[in-house]
C-alpha cells in the first residue's frame, strides 16, 4: 500500500527523546486503514504468526478478559463463533457451515414460535398496553439474536483491530492499573449474571407460588397441581401452535431461560465492551498524569497523541459495529423500565409477587443505570487527561499539546446510538426526565385501569 | 470585479507539488460572490459557451442526475421550469410568461378550489381533530405549490453556481464512487416513487371497497354501486363548490393524484438535493483519506480546504433557497405522523382498511425518517475526514490542516430548516422523544372517541 | 486613568497600509471601561463639546433612530427622561424631580388601583385559569413600568456609550446600507404601534356591539345601553374600590390604552434595540465581504476584531440593561399565546367576536415571533462574516483573522434573559416545541369547560 | 516527588517582567497532585507549621468565613469534624471515636425511628402522592446525614487543598473586594438561617392554631387542647414505635427541629461553598481586567493562567467531594417546589394555614433559586475575563492569552451533580421548563382530589 517513505508519523515518534518506538512488531504496512472498516479477511494477521509472538495468555488483553463470558453466551446461542476460547484471537472466526451458527438457527427458530404464539394469543384476546409487553420482550430477543449474527460476522476482524491497537497498553511506559481489565470485565459480568439468575428464579418461584395458592383456594378449580397443568396454564400462549407434551415443557423452559439470558447479556456484552475501551483511556489518563511536574520532550507528546488517536478510530469502529447493538438495548430498558414504573402503584395479591416485583424493579433500574454509566465512563475517562494537559508549563507546550487538548475538548468519544445520540452522563440526566414527563402522563392515562384493583381470583 | 492580483488565493494553490490546478477553466472573475447570493441573470454562464465546453452529458453532475425527475414533476405542475431537459444547465431557465407557469397556475386552481370545498364542508359539519386532516393535506400541497414557484425561480442561478462548484469533483485528484450520483439519486427516486404509487393505489382499493360492502350490506340504501356515485360520496366535499358532472369526478381523481405526488414530492426533492449535496462531501473525504500514510505537501491542504469551503458555501447557498420546503416538510411530515399514530389504536371495518393504513403508516414513518437520514447524511459526512486529518503527523501539519480541522469541528454543516434548526441525527433523535410525547398526550386526549368504536355502518 | 503608552492596540491599528484609524476623535481616556459598567455620571461626553462636533442630526445614529418612539412613549409614562428629543444624547439625562417621572408615577398609581381592583373581585369569585388573564396583564404592565424606570436610570450613560461605539460605522470604510437605521426602526414600529390601534379598537368594538346585542334581545335586562351602563359593566372589576363617575369612566379608558400601548411597547422597544444592534454587525459583515478577493493586510483585521469586540461590549452591556425587559417580555408573550391558543377551539356567540379574537391571536404570535426573531438576528449576523473569513487565502491569514473566526465561531453574541436563555433561532424552536406540549396538556384540562359551550346569555 | 529541574512552569513563572512568584512560601513537593485527589493524611500541611506561618485569622480565607456555620451545624450533628473552629485548617481533623461522631449517630438514629414509624403509618393508612412527602422529607434528612459524614472524612484534607490554593489571592496583585468572602457568607448563612427559622416558628403556630380550632369547634371531640394531646395528635406517626411520654414528646420536637435545619443547611453548604469559589474567580477577573489598557508581559499571562487553572482543579476536587450533596438537593428542592406548587388551588380551613403555605412556598422557591444561582455564579464569573482577555492588543498577544481564551471558552467550570448536569444559569431556564410541564400534568391529574375541597372537620 504505501512505501517506508510514506510513514512519516510513525517514524517521528521514534526520533523523540529516546523513548523507544512502542509498535515496531506491528509493521505500518498491516495498518488497517480504520476509518475504512475493511471487513476482508484477506487481511493476514500475520504478526501473530511471527517468531516474536508474545505470550497472549499472559497479557491484559480485552479478548482474554471477555472469552469466558462469550463462551457461555455462545451456550446459549449467542454470537455464533469458532475458536472463542484459543487465546489467540486470530483463531476467533466465524462460519456460516458451523454447528455454533445451528445452534443459533434452533434456538431462534424456537423463540419464533413463541414469538408467533404470543402474537396470536394477543390478537384472540386483544392488545392493551399491558399484555404486550410480552411480545416486545421476545421481539427484542429475536432482534437481538440477529443483531449478535451480524455482530460475530464482523467479530473476528474487530478483535484482531482492537487486539493489534491495544498492544502497545501492554508494555511500559504503559502501566497496568491496580486492577487489571480480565478483573473488571469478570466483576460486572458475575454480578449481572448473579442477579439476573435471582431475577429469573424468583419470577419462576413467584409464579409457582401464585399458581398453587389460586388452587387451593379456589373451590371451582378441581384441577390438581400438577407440573403440566402449571406450564399449560402459564404458558398458555405458546399452546396456540404446539400441541401439550412434556417435552415441548421442558423445552418451553429452556426457550425462556435462553431468552432471559440474551435480554440480559445485551447489556452485559455493552457493559465489556465499554470497561475494554475505558480502561486504555483510564491508561492514557494515568501516563498523562505521571508527565505532570516533568519537561516533557515533544516526542512523549506524539506518541500519546497517536496512541490516542488509534483508541478514538478503535472506539469508532466498534461503535460502528455495536450501535445497533446499544440502539436495541436503550430502546429496550427505556420500555421496560416505563412499564414497570407504572405498575408501581398496582396491587398485587401475594407477598411473593411483591418481592418478585420490588426485586425485578430495582434490578432492571440498576442494569439499566449501570450499563449506561459504564459505557459513559468511556466519554468521562477521555477527557480526564485535560487537566494536567493543560498545566504543561508554557516551556514545554508546543504543537502536538495544542492539538491534543483541541481534540479532546471537541471531540465527542462515546459509543453511540447509530450517532443518534452519545452515551454520555448528561444523556442520562435528559433520559430521567423524559421518563418522569412518560410516566407521570401514563400513570393518568392508566388511572381507570388501577382503580379497578385486583381481578377476582377464581374467574 | 477584481483584477488578476487580487485572486491570490487562486494563484496560491498553484505554487503546490505540482498539482494541476484544476479550475482554470473557471476563470476568478465569473466567481458569484455567493453569501450575497447575486441573483442578477447578468451573470452570463459563459464558461460553458467556450470552446472548451466539456461533454456535459458524461459528467457526473447534479443536473444530470436530477433532471429526469424535476421534468416528471413538471408534469405535474411542479418547479415551472423551461429547459430543463437540456444536458447544460445554463439552458435552465425561469420565464412567467411560459407554458409551465399556466399548467402550474391552473394545478393550483383547481387544488384550490378543493381546498375550499372542503373549509366549507367542514365549517358546515364542525371542524375537529380528525376531519383536520384534509384541510391540512390540501393546505400543505398549496404552500408547496407556491414554495416550488419561488424556488423555480432561483433555480437557474442555483444550479448554474451548483454546476460550477462540482466541476472540480468530475475530474481527477477527486473519483467518482463506485454508486455513481445519478444512480443514487435514481435508487432513491424510483423507490419513493414506487412506494407512494402504491399507497395511492391502496387508498382507492380500500376505498371502493368499503364503498361496495356498504351498499352490499346495508339495506336502507338502495342505489347501486356506480362510479358516479362512489365519487359524490367518497370527494363530497369538492361538490359543496362544484356541480356534479362525470369530467369533474375525472378531474377531482387527477388533481387528487396531483396533490398526492406534489405531497411526496416535497420530500423526494429534499433527499434528492441531500444526496447532491453529501456526494461531493463524500468525494472529499475520500481524497483525505487517499492522504493517509503519505507525506502531503500544505498546498494539497490548501486546495482541499478550498473545495471543503466551497462546498461549505453552496451548502449554505442551497440551504438558503430550500429553507422554506424543508420547513414545510418537516411540518407536514411531524403532524401526519402523529395523526396516524393516533389511529394505531382504532377499529376498523374491514381487513382492505386495516392494510392500508398500516402500509400508509409504515411508508409514512419510513419516508419521513428516510429524507432526515438522507439530509443528516450531509452532516455526518462533512465531518468524516477529520479522523485522518487528526492522524497528520507533525511533520504534515500545518496552518491549512488547523484550519480545516477547526472548521470541519465548529461548523454545523447541514441543511436546516429556516436556521431554527438543522438536520442532524441528533436532531431526529429529539423529535423522536418529542412525538412520543405528543402521542402519549394525545392519545389520552382521544380515549373518549376510541372508546367509542366503530360507528353504525348504515347511518 | 492610563497615559498614551498604554494605549497600545489603539497605535496598533494605525500603524497598518495606511488606513487612517478610525476614531482619533475620540480619545482613548474617554474609553469607558464598559466590563465594569461604569455608571457614575462624572463619564463626561466631552467628545461632543468638542469643536469637532460632527452634525448629529445627518449621522445614522441609533439615538436618531428611535428618538421618536420614545418620545411617543413618554407620552404614555413609559421611560421618564429628560431632552429625549435633543440630537445630542448627552442631553438627554434622568432626574428624579422631574415631569416625566411625575407623569409616570400616576400612570403607575392608576394602573395599580386596576390591577387591586381586579385582585379584590377575583378573590370574590374566585380565581381560575380563566380569568386569572386580566391580573396577569396588568401585573405586567406594573412590572413594566418599574422596570422601564430602572431602564430609564441607566438609559443616559448606555446611549452616549453607544453612540460612541457607533461613530465609527457612520463613516468609511463602513458604508450604509440600501436601507438605513431610521427607516429600519420607523417600518417595525409604525407597524407594531398600527396593528396594535387595531387590535385595541377592534376590542372595543367587539365589547361594545357584545353589549349592545345582550340588551336587544335578553328581555329580563330593561337598563338601556348607555355609555355608562356599558362602562360599569365591562370594567366592573374598576368599580370595587372606585365610586362609578364619568370622570372615572373617562380615565379608566385612558389607563387601559395606556397599559396596552405599555404591553406592546415592550415587545417594540425590544425590537429597536435588536435593529440597532444587529445593523452595526450586518456593516460588519458588509465590510469583511468587500475584502473578498483582496490581498488585506493585517492591520485591517485588526481593526475589524477591534470593531467587532466592541459591538460585543456594547451587546453585552445593552444586555445586561435590558435582559429583566426581555425575560419580562417572554414570559408575558409566552403566557399569552398559550392563553389565547388555548380559546381556539371556544364556541364565541357573534361573528364579531370571532374577528377579534382570530385578529388577536394572529397579531400576538406575529408580535411574539417579530420580536424573537428580530432579537436572533443579531445571533445571526454577528456570524455572517464567518463565510468570507474561512475563505481568507493562507498568504492574508494572520493570527488576527484566527482570533477573529475564534470568537465568532465560540461566542454566543445574541441578547438574553439574565443570561439564561439566548435570543437565537434555535431557543424560538425549542420553545415552539414546548408550547405545543403545553398546549396539548391544556386543551386536555380544559376539555370540560369547552364541552359546557357557551353560558346562557341572559344569565 | 520531583527534583527541582522538573518544576519548570513554577520557575518559569518568575522569569518574567521582574513580577515577585507569589506563591514563594509554598514549595512545589507539596503540591499534591490534585487531579488523583490524594487522600492519605501523610501529606503533611507543613507549611503552616513553618516559622513564616501568616496570621490565618485576619486572611480572607474560606476556612474563617465558614467555621461559624459549620460550628452551627455541629450543634445539630452535620458534619461530625474535630478542630473546626480553629483559624488553622490543618487543625480540623475526621475521626471515628469523636464525640461528635457519636452525637450525630444519636441525631440519625432518632431521625431513623421517626421515619420508620412514618413508613409504619403509610403502609397501614394506605401510601398516596399526598403523604407521601413525609416518608421523602425525613428520607432526604437520612442521606444527608450520611453525605455529610463522608463528606467530613474528606473535608480536613479539602480544606487544606483548598486554602494552600487561595493562600495566593489574599496577596497584591490580587485585591480584596469591596465586600469581603466573610461578608458574603455571613449575608447568604444568615438571610437562609432567619427565613428558616421563620418558616419553622410558622409551621408550629400554624399546627396549634389548627389544633386549638379543631377542639373549640367540634363538639364529638372532647379532649382538652393539652401539649401531650397535641403531639400525640400531629406526630401520630413516631407513636407507632414508641410510647408517649413527655420525654418523648420533647425529644420529638427537637429531632424534628434539627431535621428541618439539615434539609436547609444542605442548601446553605452548596451556597457557601459557591460563594467561597466564586469570589477567587471574581479576583481573577478584577485583575485581568486591571491590565485592560496595559501593555502586559507574557509572564503575567503566565501566572494568571496557572491560577486561574488551579482554581479549575479546586473546582474539580470540591465537586468531586460534593457532587452527592448537590444531587439531593436538586433532587429534593425539585420534589418540594413541585409538591407544593400543587397544592397552590387547595382549599384550605384557616387563614394561618395560607400564611403558612405561601410564606413557605415562596421561601422554598426562593432558596431553591437562590442556590442555584449561587451555584451559576462560578460558571458566569469563570468566563467574565474573556471580555477583556478578547481586546488584548496583538502586540501583548501571546500563546498563554490564546491559551486562556481557548480553556475559559471551551471548559464548563461548575459545580455538577454527579457530572449528570452542571449548574449553569441555562440548566435553571431548562429546569423551570420541565417544572412547569409536569406541574401541568400533575394538576390535572390531581384534579379528582382538588375537587373534593376540604374534609369535614369533626370527622
Amino acid at each position: 500500500m504505501e512505501g517506508p517513505t510514506t510513514l512519516n508519523y510513525r517514524k517521528n515518534s521514534s526520533k523523540g527523546n529516546g523513548v523507544k518506538p512502542v509498535e515496531s512488531e506491528v509493521p505500518g504496512k498491516l495498518e488497517t486503514p480504520p476509518p475504512k472498516f475493511v471487513k476482508t479477511s484477506n487481511l493476514e494477521f500475520n504478526v501473530l504468526a511471527s517468531e516474536k509472538l508474545p505470550n497472549f495468555e499472559t497479557l491484559d488483553l480485552f479478548h482474554r478478559a471477555v472469552y469466558p463470558f462469550m463462551f457461555l453466551a455462545q451456550c446459549f446461542a449467542v454470537m455464533p463463533l469458532l475458536g472463542i476460547r484459543a487465546s489467540y484471537p486470530r483463531k476467533v472466526r466465524f462460519a456460516y457451515k458451523s454447528l455454533p451458527i445451528i445452534v443459533t438457527l434452533i434456538f431462534m427458530s424456537a423463540t419464533c414460535i413463541i414469538f408467533l404464539g404470543m402474537l396470536t394469543h394477543l390478537l384472540q384476546i386483544g392488545i392493551s398496553a399491558k399484555n404486550f409487553v410480552g411480545l416486545v420482550f421476545f421481539g427484542c430477543v429475536l432482534t437481538a439474536y440477529v443483531i449478535f449474527i451480524r455482530l460475530a460476522r464482523r467479530w473476528p476482524h474487530l478483535i484482531r483491530y482492537w487486539t493489534k491497537t491495544e498492544m502497545v497498553f501492554t508494555r511500559p511506559p504503559y502501566e497496568i492499573p491496580k486492577r487489571n481489565l480480565a478483573r473488571r470485565v469478570q466483576l460486572a459480568a458475575l454480578a449481572i449474571i448473579g442477579l439476573s439468575l435471582g431475577e429469573h428464579a424468583l419470577y419462576q418461584v413467584s409464579a409457582i407460588l401464585t399458581y398453587k395458592r389460586r388452587i387451593q383456594i379456589c373451590k371451582n378449580i378441581t384441577a390438581e397441581p400438577t407440573f403440566d397443568d402449571y406450564i399449560q396454564r402459564n404458558y398458555d400462549y405458546v399452546f396456540q401452535l404446539l400441541p401439550y407434551s412434556p417435552v415441548v415443557a421442558a423445552f418451553i423452559l429452556l426457550i425462556n431461560g435462553a431468552c432471559t439470558f440474551v435480554w440480559n447479556y445485551m447489556d452485559l456484552f455493552i457493559m465489556m465492551i465499554s470497561k475494554g475501551l475505558s480502561y486504555r483511556f483510564e491508561q492514557i489518563t494515568a501516563r498523562i498524569r505521571k508527565l505532570e511536574h516533568e519537561e516533557v520532550a515533544e516526542s512523549t507528546f506524539i506518541q500519546i497523541r497517536e496512541h490516542y488517536v488509534k483508541m478514538c478510530e478503535l472506539l469508532e469502529f466498534v461503535d460502528s459495529a455495536m450501535s445497533s447493538l446499544i440502539l436495541l438495548s436503550c430502546v429496550n430498558n427505556l420500555y421496560f423500565v416505563c412499564y414497570q414504573l407504572l405498575n408501581v402503584f398496582n396491587k398485587l395479591r401475594w407477598p411473593i409477587n411483591y418481592i418478585y416485583f420490588w426485586y425485578s424493579l430495582l434490578y432492571l433500574i440498576g442494569r439499566t443505570a449501570f450499563v449506561f454509566l459504564t459505557a459513559a465512563d468511556i466519554n468521562e475517562e477521555s477527557k480526564r487527561g485535560l487537566g494536567v494537559l493543560r498545566r504543561v508549563s508554557s516551556r514545554s507546550w508546543c504543537v502536538e499539546v495544542e492539538r491534543l487538548i483541541f481534540q479532546m475538548t471537541t471531540q465527542t468519544v462515546a459509543l453511540s446510538g447509530k450517532k443518534f445520540y452519545f452515551l454520555t452522563r448528561r444523556l442520562l440526566f435528559g433520559m430521567a426526565g423524559t421518563i418522569v414527563t412518560y410516566e407521570l402522563v401514563l400513570l393518568q392515562f392508566d388511572e381507570p385501569n388501577r382503580r379497578k384493583g385486583l381481578q377476582p381470583l377464581c374467574a
